[in-house]
């Protein structure tokens, strides 16, 4: 997968070609190249989200986030089920940095 | 808004964390500091999505951008609206990514 010159992209940009590379390091490995399967799936959690995703070692952890995230049931998670994981990750994240810094904004 | 030491995140983690970041560095400057507003939204879009949407400069686009991400219609952009604006264009950046991958592979 190469992706064009981003020697010139903005930050956001860098995010969004971020996550699509990460996506298409793990869907290559087996099967579809364009979809995680659940052993590239399991492998992307690990790797890239163990500090999120404590648990995702755990194989009955794995089926569930397979079977949340795979909305059209096919055994295989897509680059539009990845996005809609990560986003709410984000979303998820950015409400515990807010609560966070209100916090440290009391302290003061 | 400091961020928790990302010096052992992941690429998927620092694309994460770059969304963040760079919502929070344009909603921070009016009005209320966690949304963006519709002047907040067209700097973010002509600095960020420059590239990708090139006519941000245009005002009718900016509102119309703004009614499409508004879901709550309460003038303001927020976190979750944003994420969902980024998720749907990496998810067309892909794509196009994708197709311009299979044309070069069906030169060689």
């Amino acid at each position: 997968m190469s992706l064009p010159n981003s020697e010139n992209a903005s930050t956001l940009e860098n995010a969004m070609q971020l996550m699509i590379q990460t996506f298409h390091k793990y869907s290559g490995n087996e099967g579809d190249k364009y979809t995680l399967s659940k052993v590239e799936l399991k492998e992307m959690l690990t790797k890239e989200l163990g500090s999120y995703l404590g648990n995702a070692q755990d194989k009955e952890a794995v089926e569930k986030i397979m079977g949340d995230l795979d909305s059209n049931n096919d055994g295989e998670v897509d680059f539009t089920e990845f996005i809609i994981l990560v986003g709410a990750l984000t979303v998820a994240c950015n409400d515990f940095f807010l609560e966070y810094n209100d916090k440290q904004e009391k302290k003061k």
